[in-house]
């Protein structure tokens, strides 16, 4: 009923209209208008977005991978922005407060916020581009914005912090929490995308003694060891499980963490975990994978799974503040928003383009 | 060198002999005259056994299925007794001193025993009536004895603790602690036989709200029923996915414990699990099994293996002493330990035997 | 301005009345009509007490001891009710459900509230029958009820739920979670009122092997037998400290819980805790203690303080339901709510009357 | 009897002397000729000094505020060496091995040593220097030598080693781990002597926000900075609760470390310490200090003691080795071990000859 007579304001008054990219089915893509959005229901905001990025995620949208995301919807769901309205249930933020989207929409009174899961949230998870329109826009309306909204401090820099919406927290909880990385580690981290090189660089608020870049782009590797990897291992050129025996004395890394999603890459964390090791998944996985239990039955390894819940994104503000961590070191390219489609292009073609996270501003 | 004196004093004297039971190859086994053990290092300890029993992997040695284990071996990993002879390195013990034997070998200072993870001691581990001669015997020799013997508390109930060697730290440290199970959590224990058992006599320490064990032996879950499961599922008559779904309203376990060993049963905790929940496996798997990481990527879920570590003895003895445990209820059958090759045959058809553990007695 | 308004309206419409239990200053109660409360925020509800209890710190109010309460305060912090009404931004509840109403209200999204550590929320914790109008009353307003208030499961025992409000979860948060009970341990509880015994009833969640209760009162350790206490020692006639000495072979205990809050509880506490073991304050101290650093420094102890967070809600009632945990146990005496003014002086004297929890029952 | 044996033997041969420092009742030192130490149990080793240093608690003993130590005592717990002989019943050491020594001595096999906490061993703890002779001479005998000396990797920097022996596990495990440093901190450090640094240092390992280090002396506050402190407090020219408040927008610091050992000092990390944080202490304290728990009751507080378990020394050890931490910052002053009454002149006056440690070198 309320819905309803916001709708009918929204009738009544003009609407306004923004511009923004819309999905329409696979390989289909539109920079074009659409209604402003509006608010629904007491606890949304409207944000105005500063500044936006492209997730590998958007890219697997794009080829028709995510079949929740349907025909007409406005993709995206990471970005910083301005506050341009709040329902009057919203109390953390007011109009003119600049703010982090997070990727996760969380309610904070389901029984899985309670526990700090917000990517179970009873009434979010993550739905911002993908059930609901997204941040690749002009405005986005950002359900449950008290709790799925963050502050930026005065004076932060706002482009580096679009990499707090998802990435670095994924990297972080589903890699290096979940991995329980220690001072004095090997770690090996299996990819060195965007989303591999966030966990290398959240791993080292841990001071693992040695952090194993493995991939096959040579371009990439080179990125890691300036972000901080101790070594890096050319998967297609020399062999991966040798070279980490020969570099462990034989017992393999005590955290594998896989950033790419496929079985191989899975299979290799199994072969290089040493007895007591964890392996964790960050990998969004299309397929079912072999598990060793043959072999891993009785070496006491532990195994997470994670969509990230994005419950250490205040933990990760303050060690942006305090220089710990520069997210901005992701950024590859700058784009105007306006200029989406051709960012989608950059994107893409990341290995071509050596493209990490592209930034795309709203000016 | 060292060890070269010793066998040469042993031949000096008039060699003991003593009753054994020893593998001969896949099928042969003989309950027959075997030297009496010797200190070989100033660590060991002989010890005259009490009381034994016979494990599920003992059957496994005896089909051949353990390539470790070579003929002439003494079999078994399980006892109680009482201190013949130390030593001069130990400590803890002296001769008359009555025992828990574990079967795992702890030397207590290499880098995995001062980590807690004995079950991986360089110089130990799972190492008796596998690698060494075991404890189906009239004596046997226990290395590194200060940290793999445990001192039986006057008037304790010896046949009890028979059970404190192997199973109760194996379904305690793989499946209830891995586990991670909580006071109120919903557990499913997924295998009804001496280990699930075992499991679920030890997730009681935790207060969950409900403990399922399934099976297909009507029997075993009667049993299980006794033995504080709050339901059963008889998984040959039922649909287990359904009923478990409707008993937690689609949301799943919060703990899954594996304690069977073949891919279905693993296959069936990946159904079953709660977002959020922990997969904890203690079966002995022969083969790979499927991990659906297409569903589990994002379920945030954790799976454990494990093989025991026996860290938590001390832990589990006050239990029993404070009669929160009451290992006897694994207790099926007993026989005379010279009585060991029938003792094999009614354990070895346990289904119809409707036997869990088997005790034999040293007379 | 929007508070003001609302004023306004009651102000308009005709105000109905209700019974309520009004401090007035130290010494001074009365049962008296005052307005029935109304929605202020969109997040409130209002609920209509079914059944309410009396805490220590009602004694203490009415002494005047508690400064941030006022004259004209209506009193109380617990109790279950049925929901009256709810404001717009309210989702978990509607008019009719039953509920537990919480002693600590919660916004959900404060930066205490996202680590679980509800207590210092920054716009609730302990305000209930303190900074705000309490539960000693036909009806209640309860700020943040998503948050803040828990559903009854059908055909739960309601009464029995009224313990869950503070005591029970000030019990187990504080006493047995902060002490880190472990099967096993040997724990001391000192003080044997009802917070010492909501610690007793779940202490037992983790099968410690010993629970020794420790008071003058006789009653009172006859009633921690009765509820699972292993020992008891009535420290007005025995030596505490060597009695426990003794029992622990000179080590001390495990755990030991501080559940009185006066000096000299809290220097037993020191006196006989473990190398290694844990101190758990729950009591309200309104002294500085002695702390023997010179003797503890080197001895490996953790001590801690808490506000209960009633974070484990959930969790207990789960333990209500599933029968590991019987509330009601704790309730000895019954009074109409209307006779509240008998009910507060049975319950002042509670060792004459052997008083535990009294309940209150709106007819 | 065996040891009999091996005393006579000594009676037998000619006995050697070495040089060593030696306690001779408060205020009395002298650089003198002791028998070398021999074999006394199988678990033994005696190790040739390389360098040794000296400990702020060594100058308690020279005070004789240490009353186990007594007249005759070699001092010192601190130091580097060469195994020059072993018992036969060592295995993780031979001759010529190069060797960190622990100041705490771990029998590996005691109910403390089980559970990591060394420094209650049953059979050790701290006794080098204390209880029996230790490492302030050209050799020292070492019990339980495989669980209490750690080897030192080939091509190491053998004497920033030397502050593995106490001093960084010290800093570490009562300071950092126990205060539980998590990246993003806000972490207060009480004392900027070698054992703030040394927390200070090893604090870094978790990537928190802001270090700050409190002390009267100007000096050792510049060291601090240099060594990665955030901010600095003169504690005699600034209000330290004001400046504290101020940083911290009125909360107080997750973590308060108390590296001082007086009632002052502890009193301070009370005032300072935010809700839900963590006081550790470090200090050695020699009286009873107030603890305020009429205003922390409420405060969800943990306060921490420990006497340092020396558990994380593989740990520091391959953080060293990595780089990520450098303990030659710790020394200032450099002496050959015969100078060493010059030595203690030198650390006996820190705060004039700004001195952190000094080095002394057997050559």
């Amino acid at each position: 009923m309320e819905t309803l007579l916001y709708d009918q304001n929204v009738e009544l008054t003009t609407t306004q209209t923004m511009k923004a990219l819309v999905y329409h089915g696979p390989g289909k893509k539109a920079w074009e208008d659409k209604p402003v959005p509006t608010i629904k229901a007491p606890t949304d905001a409207i944000v105005k977005i500063v500044k936006t990025t492209i997730c590998g995620t958007d890219l697997h949208i794009m080829k028709g991978d995510v079949p929740t995301v349907t025909d007409g919807r406005i993709i995206g769901h990471e970005g910083v922005g301005i506050i341009e309205e709040v329902g009057k249930g919203v109390t953390n933020f007011k109009k003119g407060d600049h703010v982090i989207i997070s990727c996760i929409t969380s309610c904070g009174k389901c029984e899985y916020c309670k526990k700090g899961m917000y990517s179970h949230c009873e009434d979010g998870g993550w739905i911002l581009g993908n059930l609901i329109d997204g941040t690749q826009a002009e405005f986005v309306r950002i359900p449950h914005a008290d709790n799925s909204l963050y502050p930026i401090p005065a004076g932060a820099d706002e482009e580096a912090l679009v990499m707090l919406s998802d990435i670095l927290p994924t990297g972080f909880e589903c890699g290096v929490l979940n991995g329980q990385v220690k001072p004095g580690d090997t770690v090996a981290i299996v990819g060195a995308g965007p989303i591999g090189l966030a966990a290398l660089l959240t791993a080292q608020f841990y001071s693992p003694a040695e952090i194993i870049l493995i991939d096959m782009d040579e371009n990439r590797l080179v990125v890691a060891k300036t972000f901080g990897a101790t070594r890096t291992i050319n998967s297609g050129a020399e062999n991966t499980i040798d070279k980490i025996k020969s570099l462990t004395k034989g017992k393999g890394v005590d955290v594998a963490i896989e950033a790419v999603g496929v079985p191989a890459t899975f299979e290799l964390c199994q072969e290089i975990i040493a007895p007591g090791g964890h392996i964790a998944n960050i990998g969004v996985h299309g397929k079912s994978v072999m598990l060793h239990l043959e072999k891993l039955w009785s070496q006491n390894v532990t195994i997470t799974t994670r969509l990230v819940d994005t419950v250490t994104t205040p933990l990760l503000l303050k060690t942006v503040q305090s220089k710990k961590l520069q997210p901005n070191q992701l950024i590859t390219h700058h784009f105007k928003l306006s200029d989406i489609v051709n960012a989608y292009e950059t994107f893409g073609n990341a290995a071509r383009e050596k493209a990490l996270k592209v930034i795309l501003t709203n000016e």
